[in-house]
C-alpha cells in the first residue's frame, strides 16, 4: 500500500530528524525562549526581509489559526473566508469556540477575490442594521488553498489593499506554503508575502517537520501580549526547543524550499500523465496536491494498493479524489501509481 | 551550567528517540487512528486493568486540561481545584477561555481533602441563591501536586466517594504521574488510580517523552464525541503516530516507571543531603521535585552554575526554590549540586 | 409619520399596561419565583396541554435564543438554520459568542425542509472526517419565519421526525408566534406545536408586551439547571414579576391570540389592496409582515409620511420592503397607507 | 408580611410608571435610537459634567457587567475584584462565560484598596512566568459595595491612579449608586465619580426603575463598536425607548437622588434603633442596606412577618442578616420592624 492521501503520512525529513537527535541531550529553558528558537526566529526574519516581525512557533495548524484569530479580533468581529476555507469547514468549530463567526464567501477553487471582500464590506457597512450583524474584522486566505490553487502577488496585493482601506487584517494560512512559493504559477517570494499581510504562518507539519508551524506577525497591534494567548490556547510547547530545531533545520540551508520543489515536480508529473490519458482535473492546481476526476470503478480497484483522499462526487459515475506528494514521496511511487492508473483507465 | 529548573530541559529518553527514528519512514493515516496508536492504547488499557477506558493522546498538559474540562462540564459548571492548582494559576486562563470558572479551595501543600470538597458542595447547595453562583461540576487534582506532594489511595478514595455522591466528576492531572506512582509515600498503582476517578492523564512531556499526554477516560458520559472536542481545541496532532510511538516505547517495557524511580531516587538523595545540612523543605515532597528553603545569599551564588526555579519568599533572608530531577539527570550532576551547596552553606 | 417598520414601535397593549400598573406596589420575591409568574407558567402549560413543560421568562429574543442554544448543545455542536434565520444573520454573533457555529441551509422564503436537514445530517455522518467538522446538534426554525411565512403542522412533523431519528433537538423561535398560530395557512395550535419540538418560545415583545419571551422546554435533557444558565446569560430579570404579569395578561383571556388575528387581518387587507394594484409580494406571507415589491421612486416619496423597513433590491428600479402590523396598528392607518400607495402607483 | 430582603421587591416609582404610561402609544424606532433615549443620554452627560461620555442603556446588572468587561478586555486578561464582588460570586460565571477570569482580592467589607491592586500588579509583572498567568486588565469595584460600604473620593482617586499607571481600566458597578452618592460618608458627586474611572453604570433596577442600567463610558478605547457587543450579549432592548423614558423620569428632576436619600434615611433609622438595643452591625454601612447581627431565635420568629436576606453565620447562636430599604419602603414599615425587633430582643 502506497499512501498518497495526505502530505503528513511519514515522520520528518531525515535532516530534521538528525537535528532533533543531535540536540536531544542539550539542556535549554522551556517554552520557546532558548537560543535555538531565537536562531530560527532570526532566520525567518531574515528570509522574510522583515526585521520587525514577531515569530512564534506552534504545534499545529488548527491551533495556530484559532490562536491568531482570537488574538486579532474583538468579540463582535468575524473572519471572512472562502466557504471551502479550512477554518470554515475542517476545524470542528475551533474559531467559533473562541467566540467568532466565520463569514463565508462563495468559491469554486478555494480562492476569494478582492472584489468579493470589497462587496461584503460594502454590504455590511451600508446596512443600517449592521450593529445586529457580525462585523468583518479580518480576511483569512490559504496560500496555497485547500484545493491546491495559488494567489499571485497581484491578487494578494489587491486583497491587502482592500483590507487596509477597511482597517481590517489580512491573515494567510501557509500550512503548505513551500508548495505555493515554489510554484511557477504563484511566483511569490517570502518577502513579497510578508509585505502583503498582517500575519501568516510558514507550515512545517506538511513540509517535512515532525510537527510545527512558524507564525509571523508583522502588524504591531497583533503582537502585543501574544505569548499569553499562545499559552491560553495550549499552544506553548514545554520543550519549545523542538520547534526551533526543526525550523532551523528546514530553513537554514534551503531545505524547506527544496521540499516544495520536489513535491510540486512529482505532482505535475502525475498531472501530466493523467491529462495525457484524458483525465480532467477538478482544480487547476500547480502545487503538491492534485485532484483528478476518475471513474468510480477505477477508484474502487485503485484503493487496493493506494491510499488517496475522496474529495467529492462529480457525476453518477465519476468522483474527484486527491493525491498528495511530500518530501517522502519518490519518483518510483508516482510512476507506479501512473502505471496502474494507465492500466485501469485503458481497460 | 546544570539545569534543575524543570523536568523538561532535555529532549526524549534515548529509547523513545530510537522508536521515533525507527518508525520515521513508516506511512500511516493521520490523527491518531494508526496501528501504533492503537497498540499504545491497548497497552494503557491493560496497564490500567480497565478494558472499557477510552485513551486519547494530546500534545501538552494545558491543552489536555482545557479539552477534558470543556468536554465534561455544562456551561454553568466550574472545576474545583486547590488555589495552587495548575488550572487555577498557570494556564493563562485556559479554563476560563472555555467558559468555566475555577472554584478554588485553600491549600498549603497543593492537596485538597474530601472534607473540603464536601463542605464546598454543601455550601453551594444549601445556599438559596445557588442558581446565581457557579455550580461545582468537577474536582480537579494533580497527582503528584505542583508541590511534589502525593495523594494516598485512601485520600483519593475519599475524594472520589464525595464526587460520586454529588454526581460530579473527579479528574486527575498526571503530568508527573510516574513520580507519584513510584513514590513509597503514595503507594498507588495505575489500576487503583483508574478505578478512583472519571478521567486522568499519564503525562509524557515531563517523564521522558519529547511531548505528549495520554488521557484516559473511564466515565462513559465524557467519552462521547471526544475526538470532535479534541480537534476543536487544536489537540489532534496531524502525525498522530508520534504520540503512539512514544507511549508505546515508554509503557511497553516499564520504562515509564523506571524513569519515575530514577528521578525520585535522585531527588531524595538531594533532600537527604540538604536535611543533613540543616536545610528545611518548603513541602514534604517524596517525588522528583524538591523545594528547599535556602538563604538568598547562597541562591545568588548558586545561580552562576545551576538553573533552578524560584518559588517564593519565606522570610527576609530566605526563599524556597525548586530543583527537579528527570530521566536525564545524572548522579554526578546531583552530587555536584550537593557539594556546591554544602560549600556555600558552610561558608 | 406613521411607522410600519416593525411590530415593536409602541409600548404594551393597554390591558398589559393596566396589569403592570395594578401590581406595581405588590411586594414579591425577585427572579421569577413569585406567585404571578407561577400563575402565568400554569396558564402556559395548560394552553400547551403539556403539564410537564418547564416555562422560563426572558426579556428578549436574542437572549432567549443564545441561552437556549447554549444550554442544549455540547461544545462541538452547531445549530442548523436557514441562511436567513435570525440566529444566522441578526444577532451579532450571539450564538458564536457561546462557542457554537450556525450551520446554514439555503432558503428563499425563510423556511427549511425535513429533506434538507436529512441531507445535511447524512452528509455529516457519512464523511469520514466528520470529527473535523461541527456536528449538527439542533435544528432552529422560526414560526413564522423572518419572511412572514409559516410551517404547517405536517412540515413541522416531518422536521421533528428527522430530528428525533438523528437524536438532535428541534427548537422553534416564536418571536411572532401569535401571527403564525392565527394564520389560516398555518393551522397549528399551541398543543400541536408543543408536541412537535423540544423547546420553543412564545414571543411577547412583538405581540403586545413591553418586553418578554416565554420559553417552553419540553425535553427533560434541556430542563436541567436551566436557571443557572439563564442567570449566566443575564436573562434573569430582578423584578421577574413583570414578565409573569405580562404573560398572565396576554394569555389569561385570549388577548395574545386576538392580537394575532388583528394584525394578520390588517396585513392581509394591505396585501389584497396592493395585489389589486398589480404589486407583487417578495414572499407569500399570510402573517403580520408583508413584503411588497415597489418602484424605488414610489418608496422615495412614501418615506416622507411612512416608516417601513428596506428589505432588498429586486431589480434596477424596484425593491422589496417590509410593512409590519401590530396590536397598535389601526384600520385607519392601513387605509391611509393604501390610499397613498394607490395614488403614488397610479401617478 | 413586609419584605425587606432586597430593594427590588416592588415595581417602579410612581413617577416612572407615569412616564411609561404617558408615552405608551408613542411610535419610536427601536433599539435605543429614539429621541427620548437621546434626551436621557444628554441629561446623564450633563449631570456627569462629561460631554464626551457615551451612554448605553441595558436591562440588568449582570448583563451590564458581562457586556462591559467583554468589550474592554483582551482574551488573556482578567478583571480584579473583591472576593465578595458581585462578578466574583453572584453572576453564575457570566464573566467566565465570556472567557475572562475574575482575579480576586481578599476583603472583609466589600472594598479593595489601591495598595492591594498595586501589590497584585507588582506580583504579576515581576513573576518571570507571568505569560502563564491571567493578566490583570481591569479593576472592578461596586459603589456602594455588596456590603453597603462606600468608597470616598480619595479612595477612588488612589485606585484610579494605580490603574492609569498600569494602563488598565477602572470600572465601577453602580447598581445602587444613588445610595452611595447620597451618603454623607461617601461625599462623592457624579462628576467626581465620572472623572475617576473608565466606565461606570447608574443603576436603575434597585433605585426606582422597573428595570434598567445606564452605562457611562468615558474611555474612548471602550466606546468603539460598543453597540455590536451590546446586541451580541442580548442587551439591546427592542423597545429601547422604555429605558430612556425611565432614566429621563429618574434624572430629570432629581428623583434618583431623592430616592437615595429616602432609603438611606430609613436604613440609618433602623441602624440607630438597633444599636441602641445593643445590636452590632456586620458591616459599617452608611447606605440603604443594613446588616445587623441577631440571635437566631429572634430571626426565627421575625420571619413570620418580615422577609429579610440571610447573610452568614457569625457564631453558634447569631447570624448576620440584611435589611434593604427602597423608594417604596415607608417609615411605618421600618417602625413596625423596629418595634417588633425591640420586643423580640427584650424578651
Amino acid at each position: 500500500m502506497i499512501r498518497f492521501e495526505n502530505d503528513y503520512s511519514e515522520g520528518a525529513h531525515p535532516l530534521v530528524m538528525a537535528a532533533l537527535n543531535e540536540t536531544n541531550l542539550m539542556q535549554t529553558p522551556g517554552y520557546g525562549v532558548d537560543p535555538i528558537c531565537d536562531r530560527a526566529r532570526a532566520r525567518i526574519r531574515a528570509l522574510c526581509a522583515c526585521e520587525n516581525a514577531d515569530v512564534h512557533f506552534l504545534v499545529g495548524g488548527t491551533q495556530t489559526n484559532a490562536t491568531l484569530i482570537c488574538a486579532a479580533l474583538r468579540p463582535h468581529q468575524g473572519a471572512v473566508a472562502a466557504v471551502t476555507g479550512h477554518i470554515a469547514v475542517h476545524e470542528s468549530g475551533a474559531i467559533e469556540a473562541t467566540g467568532h463567526k466565520v463569514l463565508t464567501l462563495p468559491s469554486d477553487d478555494g480562492k476569494i477575490t478582492a472584489a468579493q471582500v470589497e462587496a461584503l464590506l460594502q454590504a455590511h457597512w451600508s446596512d443600517t442594521t449592521h450593529e445586529h450583524m457580525v462585523q468583518p474584522g479580518m480576511v483569512y486566505i490559504s496560500q496555497p488553498t485547500e484545493n491546491g490553487t495559488v494567489y499571485t502577488t497581484d491578487e494578494l496585493d489587491a486583497l491587502y489593499r482592500v483590507c487596509r482601506e477597511a482597517g481590517i487584517y489580512l491573515y494567510v494560512d501557509g500550512a503548505r506554503l513551500a508548495y505555493a512559493l515554489e510554484s511557477e504559477a504563484c511566483g511569490m517570494t517570502l518577502p513579497e508575502l510578508c509585505a502583503r499581510c498582517d500575519a501568516f504562518y510558514i507550515g512545517g507539519t506538511k513540509v517535512g517537520a515532525l510537527f510545527g508551524e512558524a507564525l509571523v506577525l508583522t502588524n504591531d497591534a497583533i503582537k502585543r501580549d501574544f505569548r499569553y494567548i499562545l499559552k491560553q490556547h495550549g499552544g506553548m510547547l514545554a520543550k519549545g526547543r523542538l520547534l526551533g530545531v526543526q525550523f532551523d533545520a528546514l530553513l537554514g540551508d534551503g531545505l524547506y524550499f527544496e521540499i516544495g520543489r520536489h513535491a510540486n515536480a512529482l505532482a505535475l508529473r502525475l498531472r501530466a500523465a493523467l491529462e495525457e490519458l484524458g483525465v480532467s482535473m477538478r482544480y487547476d492546481s500547480p502545487t503538491n496536491q492534485q485532484f483528478p476526476i476518475l471513474p468510480d470503478s477505477v477508484l474502487e480497484q485503485l484503493k487496493e494498493n493506494y491510499a488517496y483522499s475522496y474529495w467529492e462526487r462529480v457525476d453518477e459515475t465519476h468522483s474527484a479524489v486527491r493525491f498528495c506528494m511530500s518530501w517522502a514521496t519518490t519518483e518510483a511511487q508516482v510512476d507506479a501509481l501512473i502505471a496502474d492508473l494507465r492500466a485501469l483507465l485503458q481497460k
